[in-house]
């Protein structure tokens, strides 16, 4: 059998541990020949292909990015694109595909499989945590560490200076990098996208840490809003990854505090350090275990299905139903968290 | 009500963020006060008591070791054990007591609070993760990940001269480090407790990757032992904390290598230094959650329970019945992960 | 003898090992006592000091920021400045001062000292590496291994997407954390302070690297310009501390390249987390040995000194001379690094 | 103009970014081309080569190990060694050599240079820092962050059991990654090869720490020795690289200090994790230049020069001078450290 492999959206460390560990089994145990398509759909939609074997894929383990390149590429909005992609896979006689990616990807490898029959084997990728039907995603353990790392550094310049840091952090749509960091970081508040802040809360949080003698941290979400109002942000417009640009919540953020409690206030945007470099030791075991239970799914003909992090289990589920819902952070977890604020 | 915590067995990075999370809930959302007991079961046992308070715990999130203290004292081996440790908390009028710790510290807890009505809740710490009724336990992530760090610095050095490098992690009777640190780090052997090796099996593996031009690294767990008669440990003695001395697993694996492959082999033991430091962010976040859950044990006067991780939340478990059983690798798991053999 | 000891300005790694040393030495070699000032020069200035002694030191080594506290405030603007800080000196019969800061903190040390009869020894302290009369500073290795990793990481996310990624650095006046991490980073254009930048040439390696099939990555310290005109800064207020606020230069440089090159490009502005968090054990070592030669500066009475580092050597030189000029980048040196660009 | 390049002697973070430095300058500002030999002096005595040029160290300046391979083949203690490698070099056209290694690799490439006409240029490389003439050698850096990292893990650890560990690094004739990482990590014992240690004394040093409270760390080279006879080692043989195997100097001293002081104690063997992986920022940089110095003495065809570091220069120095000496701690730097002891 040959199977063709794509990975889609924005940059995840992982990525490359996934192509290794489906190539591995694929190639060694079931004696499959591999197709790698560049830059996620736009390399079945113009049949652009690489070499995926056994020797493509050594020393790719520790590697950050993918060697697949990626894009945005939507075919479902190109002219003729589920056909195109139908004739190339024909032509190359790949019979099936194993899409690496987050909600976009995805849900593009899950209308082709259920509407056009296109054989295809999803694996679940974000940064932020948010897909449905896995209990994490691989990436999100990687980027939860570099923030953690950054906040302890900021720490210190916090108590040297009595300052106030406030901490930018990923996630337009929900906030797991900064509860994970900030928890992790010892922050004294935490602001996510799932609930609108009380900037009077904030200003009171923060006034009574200084009271304690402390230096206040605050970790917000990229996507975190106040309540009364939109914040005005500088520079809206997302990038061809759909990333937002420097939103500037947290710049907006520490200029409030510093005109309500008459504190010193500094930003630190992490941006894309957040999303490079070489993947956790639990991401690499994640991804490994992906792309082995996703080559799985391939041999079983078990398609449109992704596969899925439940326990220490990796399961299977339909694709369609993963990506139907955000997974957002429950107000449960985030009062839990609450105790540590102020 | 007054609550005593302490902290039993060895190091395990994480141990303080439990005991802050004990503490920073229980006195700012419950109003109990506490009282730290010294070295684990020797401090009820002897009254050895320090102050513990909300300053007390302050900044100790990121710091590895227990700022309580750890000892191997079992009172129930010792005279009027149970006796005296009932007297002490009555005389500093203690109502509960959080005990963290591994299968030995638990089961004293279990003992005490079963049998002898002393009102304990327990807290599992293992950095092997050998722990029934918990997906994971604190401490682990952490170990896998210096362990991980260290077998990507051993592959340049085996690279560079061709050599076969043989790591040495700890485990001595469930090869989770091993399996997770070897998987992450690329090795090309995994060897753990649970399935005795063929050493013929093992040299074969490291002559075939010899032939691909790649030299091997070897992972395996400080208690795993071949198939043919048991090595013959230079030092077999037990330390007070019931760890395995500098046991020569891989030293004698490498000594056997050369001798039948004619490759030179060396061995790295990584020792205390997988127990030591700061707690990566997934630990500090699985800490400090078990810790926020034990004391609504307390509050909810469920003694005899455990808190333990299933999936992404923190249930309650008896703790007699978490600690009857040690969690090995199943075999299945250990089949799954043996692709990347050879 | 009782000593005094001040650390002024921005935070630094490395500050605490000195006063460590300092403290070690004097102490246990040479039996003085020891007066901590709180906030920089506030502290001699307001009578404001703290408990420094053996215990105050212990542990501190490995931590970021100052157990002193540190503050821009300059005695010699500050009315009767001088003659208050006499007095407070002699009323805590305090016989010499040693102040650890940079360029303003030293000017002070030099004109108490020199001009006004007040025993002082300096230690210099610039995360920027920028004070003549020293090979380097401590807090410079560790901002520029800090940089480093964060460049490393940015490689990946720009393979990926094949953008350009702008990473800016600390360095207003002085280039040597771009310098440094550019080259550590393999950086494809290195722009500093010293000299202002082509925007054409700029653009003209981006493209080149384009075309070789990789994406570049460029390192921007905060103070680097253009060569015609000066970007238009969108804040360019200076915080208390001196700290130049999220200049924009780097994001004013990503966006001029996008629009002449046609490239998506991103920007990550490292910012204070350059500046805290543990020392490198570099830094450790040139830190702890600055405090151990500053008292026997003071045990000397060889005041008006600064020590600095020499190769391997600590010497000694005057502290008015060490802070008269600011330390660049010799443009043979960029010249050197410049065959890695494009 | 042909040069060729190789590395020798063992393994050393920072070596391909000096195979990166001296190629890229070399092709694109001197129009060179370069021939690597592969595993040291074994290349140009047998013929063996590996193409070399820019594409050839894309990527490579983070990579730990040596694209070249090494090896100890010293050809002057082959039969016919040196004509056979005059033979291969005039067969390839090669008129310079550069040679990377240690004493050994660069005594050959003396001689050869000095007394046999082949053109060689040297660049100093050892992990353990002992080559005089240069202030620092690349690798050695890296070491003292590996070991220091260790270290501060090991204090937790320490201080959680109140035990003694003993931590024992790399260094058979110099204590210089005793010395700087014993420091850096806060040891309060640091034993090295040039000063034989008095047990009475780490013993008495031992016990005053317990005095305070505090459980030590002690740091000891692989070669450091007592006062009086020879530790009994368990496996004195040497590797094909001149590496002491595990020396057991540490555990032996654990011993002891168990005996003595009825402390338990500990041993941790840091091993071969020193000399992998990644190099830092500042063996990056220093390795980088040297890179690019060493091809600028080929092109002055100023040979039997090696390149070395003074302050922040590159300069050269004549090899056989570089090579004549082996640098040591110097009495009194071990003096000024021991303040920080007991």
């Amino acid at each position: 059998m040959r199977v063709g492999v794509l990975t889609g959206g924005g940059d995840c460390p992982g990525l490359n541990a996934v192509i290794r560990g489906i190539v591995r089994k694929g190639v060694q145990e079931y004696g499959y020949d591999f197709v790698g398509f560049r830059d996620g759909w736009r390399g079945p939609l113009e049949g652009d292909t690489i070499r995926l074997d056994i020797p493509a894929v050594r020393g790719i383990l520790p590697r950050g990015g993918t060697i697949l390149g990626s894009s945005r590429t939507n075919p479902l909005k190109q002219e003729n694109g589920i056909r195109r992609i139908k004739e190339n896979l024909a032509k190359l006689e790949i019979e099936a595909l194993v899409a690496i990616g987050g909600e976009d990807t995805l849900g593009v490898a899950a209308r082709l499989s259920d509407e056009y029959g296109v054989p295809c084997v999803g694996v679940p990728k974000t940064i932020d945590n948010d897909l449905s039907a896995t209990d994490y995603t691989f990436g999100f353990d990687t980027a939860v560490g570099i923030a953690t790392e950054a906040i302890d550094r900021l720490h210190t310049t916090a108590e040297s200076h009595m300052r106030v840091l406030v901490c930018e952090v990923m996630g337009r749509h929900a906030g797991w990098i900064a509860l994970h960091s900030g928890l992790a970081g010892g922050a004294n508040v935490i602001l996510i996208p799932e609930q609108r802040f009380d900037l009077d809360q904030v200003c009171a949080w923060i006034t009574s840490r200084f009271k304690a003698s402390y230096a206040p941290i605050v970790v917000i979400a990229e996507g975190a809003m106040p309540k009364d109002g939109d914040v005005v942000l500088k520079d809206q417009s997302l990038d061809s990854f759909g990333h937002v640009r420097l939103s500037g919540v947290g710049e907006w953020l520490a200029k409030e505090i510093e005109k309500r409690t008459g504190k010193e206030a500094r930003t630190t945007v992490l941006g894309h350090i957040q999303r490079g470099g070489t993947p956790s030791a639990f991401d690499r075991w994640l991804a490994t275990r992906f792309g082995l239970h996703a080559i799985d799914c391939v041999r079983d003909r078990d398609f449109g299905k992704m596969v899925a992090l439940r326990g220490t289990d990796v399961v299977r589920v339909p694709i369609a139903e993963a990506t139907a819902k955000l997974k957002t952070v429950d107000p449960k977890l985030y009062e839990e968290v609450g105790v540590f604020f102020g």
